[in-house]
């Protein structure tokens, strides 16, 4: 089992919250690791808890630095409690394959995860517009300039929560075949079932205004793409382009 | 918004824990449009305390009737807590489309989402061998007659949770194009972009044992089909065939 380690630059610290205690050797701790994950998703799931019920709410984010940030209506009973500080843990799962196999005990799946905790807090005024854009062109990069402004009354009715990353770790399994030796000569068929999240044909608006050209931030959707790798280079287009 | 209202045959009842709030009218209380969110999915979410920290973890699950029901190793901080009734929140989420829009406040996705609340209890021995077999039957039909059957350690070594379906809810987004009338002279290139998740090409197990020929419960599993919709005929063959 990982035993507790302080921070570095490049890794999080290893504590009793946020160490993988199933399959140790599966726990990564690498922030280029974990941010990976992040960077090729649009929605988390968020746990946290309201006069002692948890929640698992779905939501779309994105990460800049060492903050991960959402947004809710102002009116939202989440938003309005994740805005006081309480815990929370967002995490992020690509499912990557359905891995059979010749006993129940090693059937499986292939996936990556990521799992972050922190404190969120409501972004005040002076930095919210331009966060605002920047979860536009997180997924579509350079897009918030070509749309109309967002309303004062639109803005209001928004509450972008930022949370700084206080610990996170990553978990990743990518076995494919697990069978114990003496299980092969067991004869049930048995294969790995590769499962992605893929891009479909782009249905456009039918109101689309005459001459309006698919912007260049738009290159990496392509159909039949997977998600992750789309998401992945629109990031880097926005955060390192 | 939707009032509260008593549980009947076929709808969850309606309290201050699972009633949708933001956006009442995506909210869903009909127990089929609950199941099939769920009963289409392989990987959930699952919202739990441990120590006043939530945690939120993907695990794969199923649902029988009004139980869901999911498993870990028996030495699992997870499982372990969870098998003492705290009260958890196992919540599907299925990524349907990227809606652009023509001003930042409209751009949305497309989903469709289940919560389920309640408290888990393990199974104890009685049941726990034939749960361990629909495990494997509900997403593979019939696959745990051709396994080698699971040993004692293996058995001990497994915990399964089942918990009855105390509430739920269902949110469901399939709006597409959603901008304000107004803004339709915005000349900014606006799409729906739809995502699936598909299966792969399989991938046989190189040491398959000679003859050992593709079981009919795996006729739903074809390349290119979308998860959620190979997931619900495997679930109705396992659990209506």
């Amino acid at each position: 089992m990982a035993k507790e380690q302080p921070a570095t630059d490049t890794r999080f610290a290893v504590t009793r919250r946020n160490r993988v205690m199933r399959r140790p050797t599966r726990g990564v701790y690498d922030k280029k690791a974990v941010y990976d994950i992040l960077d090729s998703a649009i929605v988390c799931h968020i746990a946290y808890v309201i006069d002692g019920q948890p929640y698992c709410t779905p939501t779309s984010f994105w990460r800049e630095g060492d903050h991960v940030y959402w947004h809710g209506s102002s009116a939202s009973r989440m938003i309005k409690s994740q805005a006081e500080s309480i815990p929370v843990c967002l995490t992020v799962t690509h499912l990557d394959a359905l891995d059979l196999a010749r006993c129940g005990f090693n059937h499986a799946v292939d996936y990556r995860c990521a799992m972050v905790f922190g404190q969120a807090r409501k972004i005040e005024s002076e930095a919210k517009l331009g966060l605002m854009d920047r979860f536009i062109d997180r997924f579509y990069p350079g897009r918030s300039r070509i749309l109309r402004p967002p309303t004062a009354s639109e803005i209001k009715s928004v509450t972008i929560l930022g949370m700084p990353i206080d610990q996170a770790s990553a978990k990743i399994r990518a076995v494919g075949f697990g069978d114990n030796e003496e299980d092969y000569a067991v004869p049930a068929w048995t294969a790995v079932i590769p499962i992605k999240t893929v891009m479909g044909e782009i249905v456009e608006c039918p109101r689309q205004m005459p001459g309006v050209e698919r912007p260049k931030g738009m290159r990496a959707y392509r159909a039949g793409r997977k998600l992750d790798e789309i998401l992945a280079e629109t990031y880097r287009e926005t955060f390192e382009g």
